[in-house]
């Protein structure tokens, strides 16, 4: 046989090197032994039927993670940003407009998202560290009436959350669509839900850390990721559409435009139509395992004991922050995070210099995103790292880092 | 706290149950221990520098694999099909037209999925288990005057190997783009890829069973699927474009219909373009792991030896199905795939019995696909399953089926 091939990288003759590490920024988190234990058992084929079991079972659970009897629950085969786009695609046709309201890096992706899929955006953005009001969203809707809107609550790259109470009415008037993405949801959440007619839209990467109920809160379409609060690894969003969202899919004019993430495709795989199952694409199989598994956790904990663990837990981090000098970037305690609090980098001290050196110890902490990179720190406390002693080696080792003179600025 | 929440579904309090299973279908197909092992190993950061560089090692061993020096070799974060849909997104623009040749389920997926993306498209079908010639094809080109040609070489529903001989001059003529798509490619390929400047663009989820040189062979596009020769579990697809494919990406008039699927964005993560990285996404970090293993499995074998291995044991698969009355459905041994054997169910058997049968008994292997489905088997022999000891045991537990009297019709 000839050989004039080209040759394999040496450095594949190596054997592959993970260091282990706490990771602690804004997700992968660590996985728990039982998930990584599902991940190197036998594979199966995509349509076998045990393999369609566990998809039963994955998608039951996340009936109950996301509160919702919503037939068309499942998970996109792609990581959380594929969630944004399996929502879009299925939910927006070529040529509809979208209002973002941006505080942040995830409105002006759902932007740009938007520009991508032919539809008319427009914008309204706050300035960084603000939030935008309420009269100024109503104005922009007024002008432009827009056929969907879409809020980022809670952003994560600044950790502002954007209040959208008193928009519905703005909204029903001109027969706009509410979309709101939530990244990391706030607190303050029952007054910013009200039952409505409005579609609502969201990316709920806390979900299992705070409450969130989709059908009471009458949620039209939520996308979440794995890596999380689940503690799995990433390759899954699991996306549910109400009734609602489905009727306005059903009634679309044109197809969606994707095969991979048309929702009535993926529905039938996952077996949301009641229909016989037909060939649509593999399913990662290993990911389904690790997220039966993340929910099979979840299930035996409760969600009401997540919610207080992560509430419980978030509060001490605040608390020993504060003991220890520094400053949480969202002022008011019932406006953040239950498992991800953003901290002001302290004057003098090299905010990255402090995560590298951290990082090369075996603790990830992550920077701001964006314009925020070097003057904030994120912490996620997510899962089974929302836990009292690892919380406080986090601070401890964030303190010793802050004193040491080789991370001064 | 108020407890009226949805409850739990039962079955998440029980633990998840995966049989061990022999996968001789056409794929996902047994992970080697060494593959296993990494899907356990601790979760890191998808920005973090040590993962970072083993996406930089899967690139390097995806160059070797498809035999390329391109820069931007990386992969698509989802399953096989998503490569079909990223090379789509980013090789054609709306409005542009397609016409595809198709002798199965693959050309019509095609054909479906550049309808989804607003391509105008045209159809040559053949008749079921024939080919279309290359005389009805270079009419069609002359009719239509294409922007692209999508043909399908190796169909996986009907084995059937459609030639492209002949097809660039026509292509050429018309300025048409000459896409080919082989899920499994046929083994007389020197003479179906002469050096020529039309684009071409394959899936070739064989890749590693036998030869495929990208650049020699003059290819602008390929994707492929990690859970067939590869052995790794689904959930990315690899990819490559060539320098002419990324001028005709670089130089379209609308961006790219997906942020995600983005081969300029998902380049810059992959690190192909020499630029700092940005946050494009968060990769599946557990499935690099594993084609980071798989093709370190491949480096350390070399392609040459895997490529003699798989033909060698499939055409041991051929004789002992002959010696035991099977025959093979694509009669001329040189167009039979070298890890994929279509097998016609004998008259008076239920094919679809037998494969439940077997698959009760931990062997899987597959019906046909579509129209195919119960007269035909499929007997993927991929990667560590090209193996004499395990092909003689399908052979011998097959027999036993057709030979039970319950599995007659």
């Amino acid at each position: 046989m000839s050989s004039n091939l080209i040759p394999p990288p040496d450095v594949l003759k190596e054997p592959i090197k993970i260091p282990p590490r706490q990771l602690f920024g804004p997700g992968p988190s660590n996985m728990p032994d039982a998930v990584a234990h599902t991940q190197s058992m036998s594979l199966l084929g995509h349509l076998h039927p045990e393999f369609l079991k566990v998809m039963h079972d994955v998608r039951d659970g996340l009936k109950y993670l996301f509160q919702t009897t919503n037939d068309f629950t499942m998970c996109a085969s792609g990581t959380g940003h594929s969630g944004m786009e399996c929502a879009f695609l299925n939910l927006l046709e070529r040529g509809e407009s979208l209002l973002c309201v941006t505080t942040g890096l995830w409105g002006r992706r759902a932007e740009s998202l938007g520009q991508r899929l032919g539809l008319q955006t427009f914008v309204v953005e706050a300035p960084q560290g603000e939030v935008v009001s309420v009269e100024e969203i109503s104005k922009a809707i007024e002008q432009h009436k827009p056929t969907a809107m879409f809020v980022c609550i809670g952003e994560s790259s600044t950790g502002i959350v954007q209040p959208i109470q008193g928009l519905s009415e703005a909204c029903k008037k001109h027969n706009t669509l509410l979309i709101a993405d939530t990244v990391s949801r706030s607190s303050n959440k029952s007054d910013i839900f009200p039952k409505k007619k409005q579609s609502y839209f969201f990316q709920v990467a806390s979900i299992g850390a705070e409450p969130f109920k989709m059908d009471e809160w009458g949620v039209d379409c939520v996308y979440s990721a794995t890596q999380k609060v689940l503690n799995a690894p990433p390759g899954l969003a699991p996306i549910s559409f109400s009734k609602r969202a489905m009727d306005k899919i059903r009634n679309r004019k044109t197809k969606v435009a994707s095969f991979y993430f048309d929702a009535l495709e993926l529905g039938n795989y996952w077996g949301c139509d009641g229909q016989i199952t037909r060939y649509h694409h593999t399913a990662p199989i290993s990911s389904v395992y690790a997220i039966r598994s993340a929910l099979s956790i979840i299930a035996n904990e409760s969600l009401e004991h997540s919610w207080e663990r992560h509430k419980t837990n978030v509060k001490l981090l605040h608390s020993l922050l504060e003991e220890n000098g520094f400053e949480c970037f969202v002022q008011k305690p019932e406006n953040r995070l239950a498992c991800l609090t953003v901290v002001k980098v302290p004057q003098g001290v090299d905010g990255k210099k402090v995560t590298a050196s951290l990082l090369g110890k075996g603790l990830e902490i992550a920077n701001g995103l964006g314009e925020s990179a070097a003057k904030l720190w994120r912490i996620g406390t997510f899962g089974g790292n929302s836990d009292e002693q690892k919380i406080r080696n986090v601070v401890k080792m964030l303190k010793d880092e802050v004193q040491n003179p080789t991370n001064k600025l």
